[in-house]
């Protein structure tokens, strides 16, 4: 090669490699002058913030439950109201496990405590107990290979699983992610060492002593024991009271109960693309809650931002070129039957699944969107953040979308939309999870950020 | 030029381009780390939300009251057990305004609505009424320039300013800003059309009743005509009363006064720089506060995460290379005395004042850092952004301070540390600003966000 040409190719690849930096949107003024418009009528209209209240109104609605039938058909008439292009149910067998009404812990025998009452919930699944109960002493862990260190002690004991949410972490999913292992499988794990019943401090950020539900499993091959969370102030005392006294005793009696499993359904609403019609973008979250206070955060107004997405594209005459589809997924909590249905469909279905979009985080202000899908789809995505930051989104990162649309398995992207999520485990799985601790503007800026970033994919294609 | 010459000095600017878009940070590794310390130490200890319930007991302490001198006793006393390298106070006088006992707004005549009372809060500054109050009926208005086209209709009247925060915006302190010109100027505009007294509709995101208060001014050669905020859904009925019977009246009782100025100070202290003393980096938010609530966002967490942030680097036993000074402004709620003061200090000093950092927007999730200062030096510290996200900072950009530091105008950098701020004004200059709005999470985090900010202009300079 002569020096000129050397050069040359030098100053091709510097330029090109400049050029592919440079990329930005071709309309970016237009998007971003509707994602002004989308943002303004969110905040001013707070549509969804209305139907929450209504929602809220129902009380909570875990799957099997009649609340939970009166909140798909509040859901489904909503979307007809709307006046989405279609809208129907899908219809998905669900669990059916009842909490009952005896939910009772107390320090039956110790010299210093005796009659002390423990705020407790039973988790989702759990069984009861016989109706005089089951008492036993208490075994502290705090990891599943300390209870097995520990087996010779643990025959006849109820365990008590006692590693809290890692306050040290910035993402409050994670700190969840690393605690949330004694709730789900510590029944499993109490009755392998000899147990006879699991006590797990609450997975939560607040340092009161409301306890947080949630799922657990058992395995068939073991022994079914009672498995249920305690406030986070009563697991303080309980740590300090075993300390002192190693032989006092708990009497546990709980009569939830699991019943034949009953029908349900995913709620489905959609809009159709003006173009593509048979390209499906997905937008969505969970329409049941567990049964304590009435699943605001998780997933109330989450999920109706998914509704206030489309509605805010239909207000505003914006017809999108794809088909924008809300998905209300029925027993997330609990089984996830909805999604697997819905998955099922999506892959059996000739429609294209460009994309997905799932809101189950918390109604908080936007932060981001995580995204499973290839770089070269990221790396456009990010492209769009002119127009995202419009609001209030900062970024677009690989990572994990949700465990609904994570099971349309052929969708070319998966989206988790991303909040500020300190509160968050504040109120999860309990009584703390009520209206008043959503914001009107912070749940309006996610309906209007789903739906900027819904409107991108179903214009500019993936 | 010849073409070759042409073509190298293409080369050498693309290239220049290139590595200046490429700069990074030298010692990233090592700073993350220390960031991290920082987080995980403010999460896990809490010291500013614990001191934030000791100072939260004193009460609310605007400037002149003996609550004031307390707080400020107190921030002296926690700077010197911190073990600060030292610790002062800079006296400033500041004004004595007191809000007295009464506060009544009554309508006094009307078919429908007499005897009902208004939700009021004198504005700080406000002069009272005599013993049997102004009477008055009510001019509506959304602007000055509307209150100077219906000057004939103004004369003897109490004027009613009632245009709302804007809520379609996304930065709430720019809903304020366009709204805040009636509080502040409402008393003068209002008396400039012979009207008799001003009452104003609550400047908040939240459509409660509860008044806000805040500031206000007159003008000498003008009457000084009374001037106070209205409850949200006091000032919706007022609207809709006045459209019924336009010659309602309201009786205005007040008894809040100005008493002469007193003595006060700011509070200071630092952590000496090991290689550059004389370079400063202030940190601060103020210490004074309205005299509803307890000031609890509105300055006591976001000042007290200032004096954290030089805790956070002595008890990680990190020994910045410049100075780091905590300056609790006194008086920045009316009449900003305590910055003035700081500000002519900071000018005839023989230091350096290389950055100062202001805290004064809420104790929420950390979003960002606002810089006033040369772009390469915002260029510099976006550069550092890899480590500020671990604070969940996500952005360094061109903006505003804040009311205290910006007095320091001889310094090279001036910032504002930006929160999540969609809920603040909710609380704002109200007796909702209380320590239960406080999230402990997202006030550490915000500790963290400016000890990891301050500690990089420190070792990396500006």
């Amino acid at each position: 090669m002569k020096r000129l040409d050397v050069i040359l190719t030098v100053l091709f690849f510097t330029l090109s490699f400049l050029t592919l930096n440079a990329q930005t949107l071709k309309d970016e003024r237009q998007y971003k002058e509707t994602a002004d418009k989308l943002v303004r009528s969110a905040l001013i209209e707070k549509k969804a913030y209305g139907w929450l209240k209504e929602l809220c109104e129902i009380g909570p609605r875990l799957s099997g439950s009649e609340n939970s039938i009166k909140a798909i058909h509040w859901a489904e008439n909503k979307m007809k109201q709307l006046g989405f292009d279609s809208v129907w149910l899908q219809p998905v067998m669900v669990p059916h496990w009842v909490r009952g009404k005896i939910e009772d812990a107390v320090i039956s025998r110790s010299k210093n405590y005796k009659g002390k009452s423990l705020r407790i919930a039973a988790f989702g699944g759990s069984v009861g107990t016989p109706k005089e109960g089951i008492t036993g002493e208490v075994l502290e862990v705090k990891t599943f290979d300390e209870l097995q260190q520990n087996k010779d002690k643990a025959k006849g004991k109820i365990i008590f699983f006692n590693r809290p949410f890692d306050e040290s972490l910035t993402n409050t999913f994670s700190a969840y992610g690393r605690a949330v292992d004694q709730r789900i499988r510590g029944a499993i794990e109490a009755a392998k060492a000899g147990g006879i019943a699991a006590i797990v401090r609450s997975i939560t950020s607040k340092h009161d002593n409301v306890p947080h539900t949630g799922v657990m499993y058992y395995a068939d091959s073991l022994r079914k024991v009672p498995s249920v969370g305690i406030g986070w102030l009563d697991a303080d005392f309980l740590e300090k009271a075993i300390k002192k006294e190693p032989n006092l005793t708990i009497t546990l009696k709980l009569d939830c109960s699991t019943l034949p499993a009953t029908q349900s359904y995913n709620v489905i609403g959609e809009i159709k693309g003006r173009e593509k019609p048979k390209d499906i973008i997905v937008v969505g979250g969970h329409i049941d809650s567990w049964d304590k206070g009435c699943g605001a955060q998780d997933d109330g107004a989450p999920s109706l931002q998914t509704i206030e997405a489309l509605d805010l594209l239909n207000r505003l005459n914006i017809k999108p070129k794809r088909t924008i589809r809300c998905v209300l997924f029925v027993n997330e909590e609990n089984g996830g039957r909805g999604s697997k249905k819905y998955g099922k469909f999506a892959r059996k279905s000739d429609e294209t699944n460009l994309a997905a979009i799932e809101s189950d985080r918390g109604a908080f202000t936007p932060r981001g969107f995580y995204v499973t899908a290839d770089s070269t789809v990221i790396k456009k995505m990010q492209t769009w953040l002119p127009v995202l930051n419009t609001a209030l989104i900062d970024w677009v990162r690989p990572g994990g979308s949700g465990a609904d649309v994570s099971k349309i398995t052929n969708a070319k992207a998966l989206l988790g939309y991303a909040t500020d999520n300190q509160r968050y485990f504040d109120f999860h799985h309990s009584d703390n999870d009520i209206l008043e601790t959503v914001n009107p503007r912070e749940m309006e800026l996610g309906s209007a950020a789903i739906a900027i970033m819904a409107y991108l994919i179903s214009e500019e294609g993936l």
